[in-house]
């Protein structure tokens, strides 16, 4: 049996599935993999749990803890006030403390802050997996770094970058949640097929907006609708303005080896600016006054045989996220509800593109995306 | 840069375009992963040529022999009559001779005798990509050999067995050529989620034929036509019979850890079985006799808001390939041409499936997808 240490940074939603999930899979991960994963370490914004304290042996924090601690955290407690935690203010040094050869260190914050310690992790030689979009989409460099972190041995051979992927990083979940988009991306690479093209739909909540729309409901009752239900954030604003999509568009664009940053991504929204700084009762009370716009939209885009999507779209050196019209009779344009959608069109997959689908958000199956990446990399030098 | 000896079993197709696509992508394998692929030999049926007769270097048969071979071959020569070949009759022998650690043996033929040189390779701890089902889908210990020779040093750790899958042996282009099929079933797997059921349309001729159907065509009318653009074998049988899918079921059963074997599946071809004795032509003359029965089945599944599809369902133990009503508004039903197409319902993908859809054959895409395997392969000890 070999011991797998891993590291969790955040106990937020995808944090505590995730634990979960190691505690649920012990019996196969023991049988089928010969592997025992020790969460040697719990992080969140201000805390941390470890292993180490407990304990001090190779199986790190034992289940029953793990399982309380996900409870514990779920009624919203703080790691720095449980009774086997304590404050940090540097993720660094915990990775330094409760880590050892072989750790794999698994970002489940939402944060930009955990990219140095991601780097240091890496430059330990230790792995690394990401649920965490953010690090990947700060500096060109970052994304460089952390993606290339390369097989054992191998940074020599490729001037210090490591190889291209199939490193000691992965980072599936960024988009798409679990769907294999980022590993099929990156198969498509690796045997030099030519990508024209990749488009896709990132958004359950937007996606439900567009069938809502698509089905002759005005803009204002199917954004209300979304709110009411949970769909969407608490302020609706933060679906509708594409950023999030934005995010999964460029770590796909730079996953085909584009150099690009935020800012180079063209960004439209589904509101105007002068509605941003209402607020959210405000803004929720406005939109009617979109109502109209959306309606002719629709109805424009369906004198064409289109239906309208809110996607990215990666193709000729441009990374754009909005509104398009898709013909009706193409994988996206038949997406209907949350679930997500991309395309790939390339040399092999022309004039049909290679299509994932199904639910590309959710904590339970973003954590089994990365348990998956987890498992993969235990088996990567 | 690091020197990856790859040894090309078959010269069909496939073989082909592999070998086309290693010279094609030289520049990108060598800046992007620090790797150059040495073909050192390349077998068809009764013959080899050997990169160690030529050269005696690191870097196997050189570019201007490789597409001189493949051109070669193309034109119906026999590699035991190349000038630079002669023949073989124990592709064991060919590997033990040109093969060196590290090396990578690339299964693209279609018989099961490569079974026992593909084992001896993993023995001699090589790598080994399969683009052959049928070694996959005889005896169930052969299967479990192949798939589960592990990563270096952990056979010990699990009863002589490797892990599950992440060993030393891909095989993501014997279920609908390069589309993620069998590495997504590994990922669910290695998170645990649970597998409810795969149906699959994995049959691009058998999906051109229902979309015919569909279409109001009669059956006979859509399989001459199929056999007329070459969509078929030469004897459409083949195709029809449903054999070659229920390898591909099979296949993917087994990734789910069932034990079973060819003799599990239950096959239900589109022709009577009195038809199986008929000559080619005999056969197409007499179709028109089915066309009644099909045009009453499309008719009775069409008033329940259904369609046909040939596929595979494996699902509560059972492995089932032949006509099955889906709904129309499912991604299955909503399927036309000669795609495929596979759904996993899963525990965290429920009630959509996580779908897959895109071309499920032709050489140079199924070689593309050997040639992602290859590359992963070089990355894992």
């Amino acid at each position: 049996m070999q011991d797998l240490p891993i590291i969790v940074l955040g106990a937020g939603g995808v944090g505590r599935a995730f634990i979960r999930q190691v505690v649920e899979n012990r019996g196969l991960h023991a049988e089928q993999y010969g592997l025992w994963l020790s969460v040697l370490a719990v992080c969140d914004r201000d805390g941390a749990v470890l292993g180490l304290d407990s304990r001090r042996d190779q199986h790190g924090l034992d289940d029953p803890n793990l399982l309380d601690l996900v409870s514990y955290k779920a009624e919203g407690g703080r790691l720095a006030e449980h009774r086997l935690g304590g404050p940090q203010n540097d993720l660094a040094a915990v990775i330094d403390i409760a880590g050892r050869p072989g750790a794999v260190v698994v970002d489940c914050t939402a944060t930009e802050e955990t990219a140095w310690a991601l780097l240091f992790a890496l430059e330990r030689k230790y792995k690394v997996v990401l649920a965490n979009k953010k690090p990947l989409t700060i500096d060109q460099e970052v994304y460089d770094r952390l993606t290339r972190a390369g097989a054992t041995g191998d940074e020599a051979h490729n001037g210090g970058h490591g190889v291209r992927h199939l490193g000691r990083c992965r980072w599936e979940t960024t988009c798409g949640a679990a769907l294999p988009v980022v590993s099929t991306l990156n198969r498509l690479v690796a045997a030099g097929d030519a990508v024209h093209k990749i488009a896709g739909a990132f958004s359950g909540t937007l996606g439900f907006v567009m069938t809502g729309l698509q089905a002759g409901q005005p803009f204002s009752t199917v954004v209300r609708e979304a709110h009411r239900l949970g769909y969407t954030e608490p302020d609706p604003r933060d679906d509708l303005g594409g950023l999030d999509v934005a995010r999964k568009a460029l770590i796909l664009a730079r996953g085909l080896g584009w150099q690009l940053d935020m800012r180079d991504v063209q960004v439209r929204g589904l509101y105007p600016a002068e509605m941003a700084s209402l607020s959210v009762s405000d803004f929720l009370a406005a939109l009617p006054q979109l109502d109209a716009d959306f309606r002719d939209r629709v109805e424009m885009a369906a004198t064409d045989g289109k239906v309208l999507r809110y996607a990215a779209t990666i193709e000729d050196g441009r990374c754009r996220v909005g509104l398009v019209a898709v013909d009706a009779a193409s994988p996206l344009g038949r997406l209907s509800g949350t679930d997500n959608l991309v395309e790939f069109s390339t040399r092999w997959y022309s004039p049909n593109p290679l299509v994932v689908q199904g639910r590309g958000a959710g904590a339970d199956v973003t954590a089994s995306g990365v348990l998956a990446d987890v498992i993969e990399l235990a088996y990567t030098t």
